[in-house]
């Protein structure tokens, strides 16, 4: 294995979160999920450093105790450091909420109501130079560690949140090996032309700053290079997947990201999911149950996923008391009232299709509506049929998490639109997350399938999960760094061979 | 020129309607609009064919008459044809109404509020297989039409709502000459892969069976070709325009229409505009006025264009009491919810706005609600800026047709997602129609623009409009089947002389 240059991660959110105990010292709480995972395993290999916005009082206490920024986590037992900025919360708030969740996150996930919104005035404008700020702030900080350090570093730049790094860091370290990496879907051309005309320039122009650009499925790469095609002096080989931008190459590439499914399976054989798995087990009783897990988000196409299967409910009458549709749903976001309204909505539709075909002691849909990762663990176990209809989803982790854990050959329903359909599809079965019809056949095939089927299914798509790792996700776009470098170097070659020739 | 094979058009709508006198007689009433005038010029010439949906009462006895459906229009001064369908009400509700304006046209101009619709279960699944129904239906009479016939037609098949016609044709005459022309703008590929599966792989494969697909603008046309690159057994050639499909060649092109710009002139010398003319001047009185033209329809971005003219206000006070927006809006489509909803959102933010910045003498902004042509074309000649904003429109006549009457050097602000941008762009300032700020800063631009610049721009436009006739979009479109006629001798001839040698 190649000895990767020193790595410097930069993301919205840390990997810890340093709360005050209480014996009033502040306690580094690390954050959970792949990204965080996969990262800080590189990060530890490398010695390396992770710059992030302060969240909490405890991270901006440990910003203002620390030297220039800096915190070494071998206090807490880690042999990587971390960097927390300071943002002032009105320039955070117009970064954070009114631009990259309130309007990219919209944009790249097909989410408005166009005849209404968006409309973008002056808040918008004003929250925009707030995205931009903090993006610089971000740029500045990571040139400073890539000076201060011995040599050159590499840069993995998360998300849209941070779509301007790669650019302004470039123009202060023009020589930087800079990897952007999106964990969300993207918008199509005509769609992402819905932004403000600067405001989509300079996104374009600050993700063409990095050498590498990655994306979990081609579906995305794609509608990123095909905007790309747009902006002056850029060229795109859409077939070669590689752009040049003023004059620099950029790689687009397509590493789906996993989830570590060696550890989850570890966590699910603790007594505490056990306990809840046997819970579970015996709520479920004799009935086939149907399974979603999702964060209450607009993208995750919840209401749809009710009717869906109340339409199988209408089409094939013999399921009813035979099965059960457990929602495990987490709130989110919910000082947002386009999120609130969802809330209520999805509710409302249970609510109403257990009012309709419920029967004395059969409840067609249990909502469970709370955080809670052990009893989605538990559940993983038990399902018959995972059901995973995102809108529009960048990957989309519970397709991969369920497969891994659960133990009676469950099958798997999937949006053709989660970036997950691409590397799970083949053991799947696909749906159109519009197209209520085909959500209830789907359902009803997944129900029905022989064992064998389902076995074969249920077992490709463990293998493919727990094939690939999250520290192979990570050694990819080293990969592509080096390359990148490799690139580079014989290029200048190339020039100074030129230049002496002439 | 060449002499040109005989004609055959399809269109859902013809290009007469047949309706009871007074005298008890049937009366052929011409529908208006660029297209007929532009398609009937070509069938007069040819003598040709005209088929289309029958709509009233009239036009069904009229097929009633009829020997095998055709009507000579002999009888009515003119020397074309017209056959039209008797279709059932039902059939052509799911066709016309549920598929056709209710989901291919929100389809194709991104009207979806995606977080709830579109939801496709079994009415759009019924509705779907009267829309099949009726494309056969058009595909059987095209092709009759064609057997009849001495020498081979070409036949010009329009819009969406005949997506399937040019494959039904083909299967039943592969050697026909098809064109079809997309009327709309069109939905990129991540936006057209939410309608089911199988629709969007029969609407695509459906043009596909066309020689030539003729689009409005570069973007609607690769928007299609995007979408079509997925279709299994097809080729794309972006670059280059060029599809193969099952192994045919199909061509891709770009015809803006345009708009009978001197037969306007005409019409709007006449006393009865002159007149409305007049009035219209004393209600504008010493101030500049800006106008918009449209029908109330969801693209056309009707309150976005208000709230920007209020943002004008606010920024640039200097104009309030200066300037009047004059807003006329034919209502359309008033029985679906959608339609009426958004006309009560228009009226009601026309009327806020005159509540909060109307003063006893001025109101910022005047609605007239009603389809007066005639009036429009007397408002054409008196702005002093256009408005056309359209959250997204396939090509916009109001751009064209303002600036050939327009007599004060008016400035035409125009959305870059109209079709016409594309052919006008450079003689209008452009904006995002989402983009508050831009539109408010466009229109008070425009308000303050220079006369010689004004005078510059407002040629330019009509110079453009007046150069591209009705007649010129129609003539293309036939070189363009000539085109391909010879291609498909050429390669049979090739096919031939292989077939010779081995």
């Amino acid at each position: 294995m190649t000895s990767w240059p020193p790595l410097i991660v930069a993301s919205n959110r840390g990997p810890v979160t340093f709360e005050r105990g209480h014996d009033g010292q502040l306690d580094a709480q690390r954050g959970s999920g792949g990204l965080v995972t996969a990262l800080l395993g590189a990060l530890q290999d490398a010695g390396g450093l992770w710059v992030a916005a302060a969240m909490s009082d405890g991270d901006r206490e440990m910003v203002a105790r620390s030297d220039g920024g800096q915190v070494d986590m071998g206090a807490f037992g880690a042999t990587y450091r971390v960097r927390y900025l300071d943002i002032p919360p009105d320039i955070y708030d117009g970064y954070y909420n009114k631009i990259s969740n309130g309007v990219l996150w919209f944009a790249h996930h097909y989410l408005w109501d166009t005849v209404r919104s968006p409309a973008f005035g002056d808040d918008i404008e004003e929250a925009w130079a707030q995205y931009v700020e903090v993006n610089r702030r971000f740029a500045t900080a990571l040139a400073e560690e890539g000076e201060a350090g011995g040599s050159e570093p590499a840069y993995l730049v998360q998300d849209y949140h941070l779509a301007l790094v790669p650019r302004f860091l470039r123009e202060l370290r023009p020589n930087a090996l800079i990897a952007h990496f999106s964990h969300t879907s993207m918008a199509g051309p005509t769609y992402f032309r819905m932004l403000p005309a600067d405001m989509r320039d300079q996104l374009l122009r600050g993700m063409l700053g990095a050498d590498v650009l990655g994306f979990h499925s081609h579906a995305w790469a794609e509608n990123f290079m095909l905007s790309a095609r747009q902006v002056a002096g850029t060229r795109v080989d859409l077939a070669r997947a590689r752009i040049t931008a003023d004059g620099r190459d950029v790689a687009v590439r397509i590493h789906p990201i996993s989830v570590d499914g060696r550890a989850m399976r570890e966590t699910a054989s603790t007594a505490e999911v056990r306990e809840r798995r046997r819970e579970l087990a015996r709520w479920r009783g004799d009935a086939r149950m149907i399974l979603r897990v999702d964060r209450l988000e607009l993208t995750k196409n919840i209401v749809r996923g009710f009717q869906a299967y109340e339409l199988m409910l209408q089409r094939a009458p013999a399921w009813r008391t035979r099965v059960r549709f457990l929602a495990m749903l987490s709130p989110s976001r919910m000082d947002v009232p386009e999120y609130q309204e969802y809330a209520e909505l999805s509710l409302a539709e249970a609510a109403r299709i257990n009012l309709e075909y419920g029967e004395d002691d059969w409840k067609p849909i249990e909502v469970r509506l709370r955080d809670d990762y052990i009893g989605a663990l538990a559940a993983y176990g038990l399902y018959d049929v995972l059901f995973v209809n995102p809108v529009i989803d960048g990957m989309n982790l519970v397709a991969m998490e369920g497969p891994v854990l659960n133990r009676r050959q469950g099958v798997l329903v999937l949006s053709r639109n989660a970036g997950a359909h691409a590397r799970l599809g083949r053991y799947a079965i696909g749906v159109n997350p519009f197209d209520l019809g085909e959500m209830s056949r789907a359902l009803q095939t997944a129900l029905e399938m022989p064992i064998d089927e389902r076995t074969r299914r249920a077992r490709g798509l463990s293998r493919l999960v727990l094939s690939n790792t999250a520290a192979r996700w990570v050694r990819s776009q080293l990969e592509d760094l080096e390359r990148a470098r490799g690139r580079r170097v014989a290029a200048a070659g190339a020039a100074g061979t030129r230049a002496r020739a002439s």
